[in-house]
């Protein structure tokens, strides 16, 4: 998506730690009308593949996979970091290693909120590593359902969890994929 | 927003603590064709008042923010609870005591992502206490800029946030206000 990629250079940065921050528009302060446009783009990507729930994890994630579903009129479920009391009933459970905090997370789902008929898009704003959406992956396999694929705004191209995801048969579609990034250079992949 | 208290009575579910779980369509699963009527309604409910920014608080706010965002075309930020290692720079930071979970923790916000001439609506998923919402107009006299008001989807008026917060001056539009709660009664503020 050649304006993500023209806004990344434009208000992105790089800090160390292969950090690339995006928080004027994407994950802290939220441009909405550009995140629906993201959401669109997200949508056009997946029409037609039968989708009927798109899935994230708290918090980055909510707002795209909001502008995801509001273009495929579909529900959006987020993961919870950590089981909290309000969620009664059984849950789905998955581990996920979190690099950029270097500790160990668990994501849960309520088990009533995806069932076994649920064609699952995963969408979240950064894919890294992958750790994230391989226990997206791993929740969706515990309701018997079906994942898709997913959609990322930005994939860091560079650390691989995106190819590992497509070599798996995954339909991976990101927005915007950064092949090389530094203090003073960020490339994308052609 | 008589469609918002049909929701409830359909979908919600009291549990003990005085919780109303609506993680069917609100804060868990998110009916977003629904979420965006949601946010609709808060636009139009603060239509001419001059909004430049909508701030929310993560994670749960950041949905019908977005929502309302969407139909207003400006930006949301959303609040973090507890500093994380991306935001560089300084933040302006406020206390917060939750009463669900009864502790204490810190909202923060980047200070490039809240100028002086804001003029901000705060949004929420829930108002109960009102503890979350007064943290948030802290971090906005921080910044000197003006809080209008808040629109939250869900207000427990029997809890006395918003009704203090009204008596203060400030613009409180609840979507749906309970003003009573029990296992088997649920009523709504006429």
């Amino acid at each position: 998506m050649k304006a993500l990629e023209e806004k990344i250079l434009k208000e992105g940065t790089v800090l160390p730690g292969n950090i690339l921050k995006v928080g004027s528009f994407l994950n802290h302060q939220m441009d909405v009308d550009f995140l629906m446009e993201m959401g669109r783009e997200i949508a056009d990507k997946f029409a037609g593949d039968g989708v009927t729930k798109i899935l994230t994890v708290e918090a980055s994630g909510i707002a795209i996979a909001v502008a995801a579903a509001a273009h495929m009129h579909v529900p959006a479920v987020f993961a919870k970091k950590n089981k909290t009391g309000n969620l009664s009933g059984g849950v789905y459970a998955a581990n996920v290693h979190s690099y950029t905090h270097n500790r160990d997370y668990t994501v849960v789902v309520s088990k009533e909120y995806i069932s076994k008929d649920d064609v699952v898009l995963l969408v979240d704003d950064f894919l890294a590593n992958g750790a994230a959406l391989e226990g997206l992956i791993e929740i969706v396999r515990q309701a018997g359902a079906k994942v898709i694929g997913a959609s990322c705004a930005i994939e860091k191209g560079f650390q691989g969890g995106g190819d590992k995801l497509r070599a798996q048969g995954y339909k991976i579609e990101s927005l915007a994929i950064v092949e090389e990034m530094s203090d003073d250079t960020l490339t994308f992949r052609a």
